[in-house]
């Protein structure tokens, strides 16, 4: 496969509709360029790759069938998009994906009329479709139209709830809407989970083989129930059909499975149903994620994630790294904890290998939980382990968390459980951008009585922060730490449970105190070099602690500066707001103190590298040093920023 | 009935173990004593009474076949539990339940090693059996013990995505696991959804009478499948059957349905699968909400949640109301709004007299949407709803909101599309205690970029807000008003829109301004007016917006005043941390500015009055009042409070 692939009929794709003007022969062909324009592009930009290889001949079938962006195609997650992205009007900037001012690595409503809904976390896609499918019917009036509404769900995101209350409405509701379930047997992770068994079930229980046969009549060119004749398939079209499998006793007519790779399935399945659906519809897929790009077939993500990467190689293009990652990092420190201690069991949502939880899995895999995408389960799931006298770290990504937040709540918080929740991706996450910050965790965990928050300034930091939430029985408590690498510090033997409620200071200065929470200490420490070089000795101070926050330190800190500055990598709400309440409590403010608090922008900062998004959000060295100088007022406009 | 009903055997019932000294037949007499004696209860306090009637037998039977508090019975949304309570060690101050001190409404864990995890939202209960039988397996130490695990569960609670999540992963973990259906056909309205048509069919297709004759075998005695002979009931206590029904295919032994009411059912299948039982397995049980006590039996909510009543007539004993509520005076808003605008439709998850929208699904029966328990998708619906064109209002309380953040972050906020967030019983709410408290809505949806919200400081103001709320069409709005009676103000004749970020001067006064965002103005104005009876005259402000803030209102009374305080029904984090964020950033702490901010008390409040509860938030007159002479350093010790 060449780098820059030829694509001769897909090179007169310009918009879906021009699909239409094909052969079904010639559909076959544009989905083998689509595929090779696929890896190519990847290959350049790195990004999600497996998925979309998988939905490769949906995407090209959908298109040539239904009338978009009239009709809405909703593609849940939306990391599967690539190929969508180049049949529709973004092929010109499919190798600028993900990065700074390029295509979104998902879909997005603000990109193209071709994402009528934006995704990123999953299972939103049955929502969305049925809302649609109800405005349309409403009289809902958009520029586009309002059609048919498709939602493209994997197997790993039905088996999230919001999915299943999707269904359980859409059943009731009857509109005509169709489902297609992209089962791929996998999520990011091989999918857990009772439905993953029952789905490989139906699987068993229709071979491909006789579909193949099947796929050349009128009506029993349909699959499985449908060929049992005439009446029966138009019994499952009206949605009659009683019994049978799960979809359908959702109110869903169930035709499947297909094989997603075959056109000659796909096309006249869909042509059918679009035809002649009257109620919801679930058509099951059956890809391969990763087909036909074998380094991709192989892998044991089957190419979910990629670096840049040399195409005829499959190899990744990886800068090496010098420190180790903060996940890498948490599950050491989580394993060195649970070899001590065999009440320690760790919990995740569908993400093991992203939370560095597959590790623990290895090593004690009757401790270890991956519950499927799930957060609000595994939240209240780990908060009755508590309660059953275990110690859970449930480790869920900050963005979501948020999945889990009422469970966060109601069964942990108020019942005072002590769930240890470590929350990677907190703050900026660089190229998956505005859907994936971890910007809202401090503000929405501190507020809750009882809860104790922490965040790791540096990867040894995070090796206490483990070590603390431990040995915590009394109530729950969260640690935050970002993606990406640690800063390269001497790691200690072991962690330390660190003083509940007690950071620490770094240096002692005069007239004006940095009092930072989380990674952005090294920024304020390079910061406090700079300003040091012009005369001005900052302090700067560790938080650690969000909550409950260390009084002695802050009324110390204020009472010794003219000038108390906070920084965190979180949204309004958070750790500053914890300390401005303090202080204007204990009257500090009555007198006069320059306080500021720096935040992340109010904004959803788009995809970049992660050094774009902190200047973009303000949050590197030379703002804190502008801050510093801003409210000392000391001039400086023009010196640092020229 | 009389009012203190004969229990002669329920008097020697002090645990649930006394129970196991007496026949079958004595618990059926047992069970009539504990039904009268739970009206007789409630009739004194008034709370939820339909449900605990609908699961008296059950109750009975659970506790006489298991050896709680050592097996875990978990009561799904904990409304029902009263008898439950009853039988276990609390008879005594039943008569105190929902008031200030006395017994929770809800299970509790602080209250009772017989309620091993509380409960107050719905749908927790299977992810809480599920880890305490993971607890159990892993060696869980806890002073109970860790035997069996129980889930008590609704139909209606079993439509939440967050039961799917937790039965997918019980049906993969195989753990043996017990999870009764409490199948009313009635969560707190007519359930909706398809799982609840599903649910229909299968009662449908077993009828009561076969099951009674059935009772009386060995094997045979088992309902459903299990009739079909032991071989086939054997495989079904294994979980190794296959297909046949929806709880089956997610890896569930299903026995069912039962007559839940007829403890000849009920004794012998929970002895048979308590002995047999080696994987997950689901009893469905037919109960009737209401059960054995006419009044309830009759009423539209099956007697759901009632005041205090007459046990002869059943008739309730309300205090006439001077004022509409809250959720009336926004009901009537949206049906004036909706009739001049055919694009506004309503969606409620399953809260539909709750939310008021009753009266809109009767007016506009094809506007309205009630999506079952099911907040996450009820959040983003309403997003692809208002992507398609439509302007939808999204009723759900602030507690329960809490369940749909990401998609309120995610699908709404992010895309920016114009869903009207309807946040009702925001700030303390009584009886219902803790659970229900929206404590954090504030917070949570003011620190999402594009986000306006709103609070309403009375009921005339909610229905501006109704109409502002209709009007702003550029990204999404909320806003936010309490349970209870509105102030009793003049109503406008219809809403008008208010400027985006605009707030209104109250009353202009000196030295300190008093800026309140929500209905605490009327406590702001008696504290006002106590204050000017001292010679002080504060200035007072109404914020209306969170988001955005006033600049120049909040600049001004900075400038003009020498203290500023906030005041607002929610956690820290919200509109007083935004107002602290925008002094701070302006400097106007620099030079010294009195400022407080009062905010929810960082403790989960236990249920009580209002009155109450307010006083244990200090945020009545006389709170505020002692605020103001606080930070103007006025002595008032002992003048006020003695």
């Amino acid at each position: 496969m060449p780098d820059t692939p030829q694509t001769p009929l897909l090179d007169q794709v310009h918009i879906p509709a021009d699909l239409k003007r094909f052969s079904d022969a010639q559909l076959h062909q544009i989905a083998d360029e689509l595929r090779a324009e696929t890896v190519s592009a990847v290959s350049v930009t790195g990004g999600h790759l497996g998925a979309g290889l998988g939905v490769v001949e949906l995407t090209v079938a959908l298109h040539a069938v239904f009338d978009t962006p009239r009709d809405k195609l909703i593609w849940d997650v939306g990391h599967q998009c690539y190929p969508h992205k180049i049949l529709t009007g973004r092929r010109e900037r499919i190798r600028t994906l993900r990065t700074k001012g390029g295509l979104s690595g998902f879909t997005k409503r603000s990109e193209s009329p071709y994402d009528p809904f934006g995704a990123a976390h999953s299972s939103t896609s049955i929502s969305a479709a049925l809302g649609f499918a109800v405005a349309r019917d409403l009289g809902g009036n958009i520029e586009s139209g309002l059609g048919d509404a498709i939602a493209v769900i994997g197997d790993g995101s039905m088996s999230a709830g919001m999915a299943f209350e999707a269904m359980n409405n859409a059943g009731h509701l009857k509109k005509r809407l169709f489902v297609i379930l992209n089962d791929n047997e996998m999520s990011i992770a091989p999918p857990v989970g009772a439905l993953s068994s029952y789905l490989s079930r139906l699987y068993a229980e229709e071979p491909f083989q006789d579909l193949k046969a099947a796929a050349k009549g009128a009506v029993s060119l349909l699959p499985g129930p449908f060929r049992e004749g005439a009446k029966r398939a138009k019994d499952m079209l009206k949605g009659m059909a009683v019994g049978g499998t799960l979809f359908e006793e959702l109110g869903f007519s169930y035709i499947g499975p297909i094989d997603g790779h075959d056109l000659n399935q796909l096309l006249p399945v869909l042509r059918t149903v679009k035809a002649r659906a009257t109620g919801p519809i679930l058509i099951h897929v059956i890809t391969k994620k990763g087909k036909g790009y074998a380094p991709a077939e192989q892998a044991r993500d089957r190419g979910h994630a990629t670096a840049k990467f040399d195409v005829v190689t499959g190899k990744q293009k990886k800068t090496p790294s010098n420190a180790p990652s903060y996940t890498r990092v948490f599950a050491d420190a989580l394993l060195d904890q649970a070899a001590r201690d065999d009440k320690i069991v760790a919990v995740t949502a569908a993400m093991p290998d992203g939370t560095g939880l597959n590790l623990f899995a290895e090593r004690y895999p009757s401790r270890c939980f991956d519950v499927g995408i799930a957060e609000q389960h595994g939240v209240t799931f780990s908060a009755a382990l508590a309660a059953g006298g275990m110690k859970p770290f449930c480790a869920i990504y900050s963005t979501f968390l948020q999945r889990g937040y009422d469970q966060v709540v109601h069964d942990v918080a108020i019942q005072r459980l002590p769930v240890r929740f470590a929350i990677d991706r907190a703050g900026l996450v660089g190229a998956d951008g505005a859907t994936h910050a971890g910007a809202f965790d401090v503000a929405f965990m501190a507020n809750l009585p009882g809860m104790v928050v922490m965040a790791a300034a540096d990867e040894a930091e995070l090796v206490h922060m483990v070590a603390t939430a431990a040995a915590h029985d009394d109530g729950p408590i969260a640690f935050r730490f970002p993606r990406g690498e640690g800063a390269g510090v001497t790691m200690p033997e072991r962690g330390e449970p660190l003083e509940i409620g007690k950071g620490r200071m770094i240096q002692q200065g005069k007239r004006v105190a940095i009092l930072s929470f989380g990674t952005r200490l090294s920024e304020v420490i390079k910061a406090a070099e700079a300003l040091s070089a012009r005369g001005i000795t900052p302090t700067v101070a560790d938080a650690r602690f969000a909550k409950p926050l260390d009084r002695d330190l802050i009324l110390g800190l204020a009472a010794d500066h003219e000038a108390l500055i906070t920084i965190e990598e979180g949204a309004i709400g958070g750790f500053g707001s914890h300390v401005a309440q303090l202080l204007a409590e204990e009257g500090v403010f009555d007198t006069g103190l320059k306080y500021r608090s720096m935040v992340l922008p109010d904004t959803f900062i788009d995809q970049a590298s992660p050094e774009d998004m902190y200047t973009t959000a303000g949050m590197n060295a030379a703002d804190i040093e502008t801050k510093v100088l801003d409210v000392l007022n000391i001039a400086h406009i023009g010196e640092k920023r020229a």
